[in-house]
């Protein structure tokens, strides 16, 4: 049962649901791909503007693509995408915080290159436990279209 | 000796060295944050379009980061960065690849918010060991201005 792009409507939202962001994991990240201080050492994370340890921003896009794999993408007929648009981190993400996923398709365009395939357009979101934003991000994806029979 | 914004030139061009990328390191952060069967499973990668074990795009992503931070910002005066724009992922990351960064200061404007910073505009890239374009982006960093003597 494989989701083609004339299963996603356009203007509709889907609930990816939460994320739940521990320091070890926030660390961890900060060590492999982004050792400024305030993403790898609460100390140092204190004395700077975050006052406290927050999660590298990249860490904050792979926590929300987390969510969206495995809320839409299981059989999904995608192909990739080119890339992303308008990335935006709103308000840093700290130990302990409670994230929540949403994404909205913005629109669905006829692929420039494949006949079969078509581009979906998305606004994705993480808020916080209050419901404040702390990541926007505009995504594209290529979905096949549903064969005719 | 911290780097303030008015030592980052526009225009100039700075090399942020290699990044060697393993089987390994793709299925790690695969299973973690992006499980399509291309980038945690090398058999599942065959049959897909890309014909083999690609990176999550964001682990692409967040190899940059890591060129970047271990180049040019130990001792830089950042304040964090708003977010990203026209983020394209233009050719896949695969098991052995060498990846080379790069990035160009292309636009310093005041900061809107604080009269003791500048938003530094830069254009990256990751480039193959054929010089072929695999990813480019466009960062934006608040860096603290000079403090008057």
């Amino acid at each position: 049962m494989l989701r083609y792009v004339e299963d996603y409507e356009k203007g509709r939202t889907y609930e990816l649901g939460t994320y739940k962001v521990t320091e070890q994991e926030i660390i961890e990240f900060g060590r492999k791909y982004d050792p400024q201080p305030y993403h790898v050492n609460a100390e140092q994370g204190e004395e700077s503007l975050f006052h406290g340890l927050v999660a590298s921003g990249w860490h904050t896009c792979a926590m929300f693509m987390r969510l969206y794999v495995d809320a839409l993408l299981p059989g999904a007929a995608v192909e990739g995408s080119p890339g992303v648009d308008e990335l935006r981190w709103l308000r840093p993400t700290r130990p302990g915080d409670v994230l929540t996923g949403r994404l909205t398709v913005t629109g669905i365009t006829p692929s420039m290159t494949r006949p079969d395939c078509a581009t979906l357009h998305k606004r994705g979101e993480l808020t916080d436990a209050e419901g404040l934003p702390v990541m926007r991000l505009t995504l594209y994806s290529m979905f096949r279209r549903r064969p005719r029979e």
